[in-house]
């Protein structure tokens, strides 16, 4: 039940798993004036870590219960966020040539459907350069060659602290970012991989996959981590094929996957939903 | 975090919405030793309903827990149930001729996958006569024609009672159930209708699908109420079907969509993870 | 296997079924030097209609095979087209105020994932003129009340007349059109209902979905006839939905079918994979 | 348009791709009489190879047909097979413990669902003897350890000799046959493996699933060749699954998926659907 006037914060944690984290934090939100409006925890066997997600309808200053949060957390050994629902990341987008993804979640962005607020976009070409700025987006060149590699990451950098850029979106660009900047970046970096992973990993997966005569496409979110392509999977989805459907047949079926995926991803992320557990991701719909 | 030897519970329950209701059960559940292990919530705005499933731990007994439930439950207007996690229900299989999903359920109780009893197959025909014993189910066969119908639902209700039943499934059970046993055993009976409803109640679904030249079929599986497949949905579920498929072709392909139905919302129903909220229902996967 | 320097044509013909269609066509084909790379075909027991279609690569003048077809179809009774594979169609594009529809069509269009000449975008509203001019296509607004939609029909049939309209796309146009105007483009109109017809014809078809309790939503293209939400379904498809998601959620959800669909309609359309058989749909993928 | 009382064949070939054949085919079969019921074809520009598959009504001797189709082939370099439409393939079933994909197929076969006839069930344990007998399949005991594979295999070549088995379905059948096996048997022996191959090659791939953290699992039903898990592929398909779901919930959810997955493979190659392509399969639905 909502109450008009108050604040509606989200807060997601981890810890490691024991009895009593439910009702603590529970019991702390209802001490502050909490309604938990929706809730949603899960416990992992396999790293003895447990997750939960909340959201409350509170009158409480947000200090007070940071502050009452922050002494809990010390006692859980827990991780945590605490944010107003629905507020949009600051999110900088970096494409290549292929415009499905960025016209994706421009459509999204602007129509409401995906809280995040597009601070700028990153492309190596100049080819998405006039649809960016049909959403109104920042545009940025930034050329990319063996040689100037380090120069445009260290570009990528500048723009992410001068932005405050909370979210990367790597809309299928077409570099391999540095091991240095993945670990920096780390948690805050979503990439779109146009397979379904971890079946054909790296360059041109759809010729891959017609090889291989799977039946089946597919495409992966996932945080970018050092380690190419193995990062921890947020969605992924798929899409029927044939064997009339050669290499550029897939190319273009597989767009709608690629897009439909990574923008589910970006929402998910953008509102606090995805929390880390080792390799893998827990996602609370 | 689970601990050897305690119950494991699960709670379910609605109420009027209203604040403090979540951190009020859990505050009760931990004053009695209770660990949550699982839990969800759904606050619904256009009933003005509050939803809540808990699976806790607890070396408390179950007595001193229901007692105390019973005293909140006054409090908050609630509607509860407490049960033992994986307790199978007591079912009874109520059947005509068709076999697919008979024999799917068997095979998923039989395997474990499955938490239900079956305590009776019933059936107007003979024909899953051998089907019901390879699975040792007791077979019933009540025929039912217009004139012994009243008969036929006598010897249903008996044996519900006499066996303690808490569960009935028509798993393509062709005969319609009278109001006033739709009446009497409501909440506990969910049926399969082969059409993906609204689309194409009442008889000959797949018939219906042919005429219409729709592309997918589907299947839903739903508690029986005096309304004609009106009542509340709990599973549905479609396949693709194309130009070259006639009648006959959709009866076959919906077999495998009916069943599957049938199967996952028998299993949410017998882990207590579906609950009425009027006309619809809330599924705490 | 494909020659180059040949024409390459598609055929798509429908007739009362009989034995020998297939070879006659094929022999005609070959007699004018005709290479089939593509045929398929369907009886249809419940209609006794036949229906084909056939990609073929010759070197014989267009003009020559048409004489030769004709006389065929003479013969058969057949209904036949002959294009150019992958010809443009030439398109006018009705909407309202929904971008989805129209943005996803555009970004098709643009990046050859879409065999249609959009030469006009109409609209009653002027909210989506910015996104047609985006795409560089002409946008017309043809506002519509309840005393002017008269003349806005004669304005859209003046359009379609001047602009050689071979396809016209209700892309989300919040507007039924008339009888009259339904009856004089039939078999040209392709609408986009969001729902899963039957289920839910007419106004605020999610608003219906929601009160239902379904657990998937989808939507349908269709050919406009008469009958509103009545025309043969060229393709269906559906997307989960919970307990969770509200009428506004639905909305959003539902885009993502709704632009798909129609998107695979406008691309079976315009590729002659659809032929019309009676109050149903032949689709040759 | 069907004729009683004629033959309804299926005829199958494979030949290098060129200008004629799709009429040389259809003429063929019109000059004995041959009304053509269904047809379909393929030409693969990366093999250079093409695929045809006739269903054809006829009066005349199925000899005098596979005489003038002998002729042809030998002018085409065709690879061809010819059969009466539906007639049962005779098959060899062979399992371990799991019973879900027999149960499936015994399901499918006793109710006119698939067009086989179980010749025998063979499996390495007896816990699957009762399923095999409930549906009045010969049950073979064949145990395998290390020591006695050789004499294992030599049995299983003896059951394919004696009854003239003309498919082999691992049906969950938890050993490698040898090379040698398998090249002897090459092209009439399908596996379902439990995942979406390429993924999770080998041993306990539900295990490897959830180590990696997808979010859909998958089975792929394949030709068996010597190369483990390398076979071209006939279907695959995938369920969703969440964090919540650990490797046992994974290997319950996917018992769906294979039996499905295998279902339709075993159908598509009992009705002569299915066409090798190299490495890749072509499938006439």
């Amino acid at each position: 039940m909502n109450t008009d006037g108050d604040l509606h914060l989200v807060l997601s944690l981890s810890c490691p798993d024991r009895p009593g984290i439910v009702s603590a934090v529970a019991g702390l939100l209802a001490e502050h004036g909490g309604n938990i409006t929706e809730s949603q925890q899960f416990g992992d066997p396999s790293t003895g870590l447990f997750f939960m997600r909340v959201q409350v309808q509170t009158g409480a200053p947000r200090e007070e219960l940071e502050a009452a949060l922050a002494e809990l957390a010390g006692r859980f050994e827990m991780t945590w966020h605490l944010d107003v629902v629905g507020r949009p990341l600051r999110t900088l987008v970096l494409v290549s040539k292929a415009a499905h993804c960025l016209a994706d979640l421009g459509y999204r962005q602007r129509n409401d459907r995906l809280p995040i607020d597009v601070v700028g976009v990153v492309s190596n070409h100049t080819v998405l350069e006039d649809l960016a700025r049909f959403y109104d987006y920042d545009f940025h060149h930034v050329p990319v060659t063996a040689d100037t590699k380090a120069q445009a990451e260290a570009r990528l950098l500048e723009l992410v602290e001068e932005q405050d850029v909370e979210l990367v979106v790597l809309a299928r660009y077409m570099q391999v970012l540095s091991d240095d900047l993945c670990r920096r970046l780390e948690g805050r970096v979503i990439n779109i991989h146009h397979s379904f992973l971890p079946s054909f990993k790296g360059a041109r997966p759809y010729a891959q996959a017609h090889a291989r005569g799977v039946k089946l496409i597919g495409a992966t979110a996932h945080y970018v981590t050092a380690d190419l392509d193995e990062g921890p999977i947020i969605e992924q989805d798929v899409e029927r094929v044939d064997h009339g459907d050669d290499e550029r047949e897939m190319v273009a079926l597989g767009e709608d996957v690629e897009r439909r995926v990574l923008a589910r991803a970006v929402r998910w992320h953008a509102e606090h939903r995805v929390l880390r557990d080792g390799a893998r991701t827990v996602i609370f719909r």
